[in-house]
């Protein structure tokens, strides 16, 4: 298994998470961002969308991070990322929708370049507007949080690993974390695991 | 079952494709996002996010329009929208996940309501902003759409409902639909069939 990965990115934190939690382990072939390396014709040929992470299994390539998430729960069923009843599974998917369709797209990279380059916003332009998406969505998440355990229950499930990533991202950018302390407190319950931890930007690539 | 709905949200018009796919019939609670009707209290109870759609069925209520379609697939298995291999349902999810992570949530109406209000952006600005994201997250689709038949094969797919409605916008919003010949093959094709034209914003709400 080869995972292109890249440690700052968020969506392919939550793909480091399902592997680590499966007890999975993949080859990580750095495709720095910063540095343009998504947008080579070697990368694209890759991943049609120049995006991280993408994984290789048995000749498939697989790409954007949910499906990805998803293909290892089917394949590989041990440590189900997703519950058996079909509200919580909707409910669990929902939650990381409300992440990765509401939040994480419209404060990413290629995002913030676009408001620079284009729309002659200034940097603090530019954090004001990461800010306000990562506060409303954020904020709306907090609602549907327990005081206690993770978002998945007694264990980290689906939502957690793509709601960890975003705290990050929210701590990062100086986002309000003190109005959401549930999810704060599932943060930190969560990088308190080994499978979180060795998947978190700042870890060294095994 | 009822759907909170608007006819030209893209998200709900994914849920509308599906529930006529399945021959399933929902009363539809119209929630008029141009009137800012989502903002309301009484629609936050129903929908922490005030986002469209949202589903009631047998005492839940499910949010974000795929966590809605994964929903249906598992409840009412007739007329799978997900193939049973492994790696076609990962590729079927990961398409539809290329609209409504990578374009819709860039190009919908409180982003171009923040452009505008918020950055001081003309509607020529927004408008431009829009084609962007459209092209360049089409343009990457196109390139794993097949010629004939849809993106789920001889019969339209996971993917098919996720990515018609945001060529639907594209169309809309003039965005080079030229460039994305293949695409507008398939929109063409599902838009012949009932399933989808009596979903489509323009269809009087039966």
């Amino acid at each position: 298994m080869k995972l292109y990965d890249f440690a700052p990115s968020s969506a392919a934190y939550r793909v480091r998470i399902a592997l680590n939690l499966k007890g999975l382990s993949a080859d990580r072939v750095d495709v720095n961002l910063t540095d343009s390396e998504h947008l080579t014709d070697a990368y694209r040929a890759v991943n049609a969308q120049s995006l991280v992470p993408s994984l290789e299994h048995e000749g498939a390539v697989l790409t954007q991070s949910l499906a990805i998430l998803e293909y290892l729960d089917e394949r590989f069923p041990q440590r189900p990322l997703l519950p058996q009843d079909l509200v919580q599974r909707a409910q669990q998917r929902a939650l990381a929708y409300s992440v990765a369709c509401e939040i994480h797209p419209i404060q990413n990279l290629r995002i913030r370049r676009y408001l620079a380059s284009e729309m002659g916003q200034d940097e603090a332009a530019t954090n004001q507007w990461v800010r306000h998406w990562i506060d409303l969505g954020l904020q709306a998440i907090e609602t549907q949080a327990p005081q206690a355990g993770f978002l998945g229950g007694t264990q980290p499930m689906f939502a957690d690993l793509v709601v960890v990533p975003q705290v990050f991202n929210a701590v990062r950018f100086g986002a309000d974390v003190d109005s959401i302390p549930r999810l704060m407190g599932i943060y930190e319950r969560c990088n308190a695991l080994a499978a979180f931890a060795d998947a978190h930007p700042s870890a060294p690539a095994s």
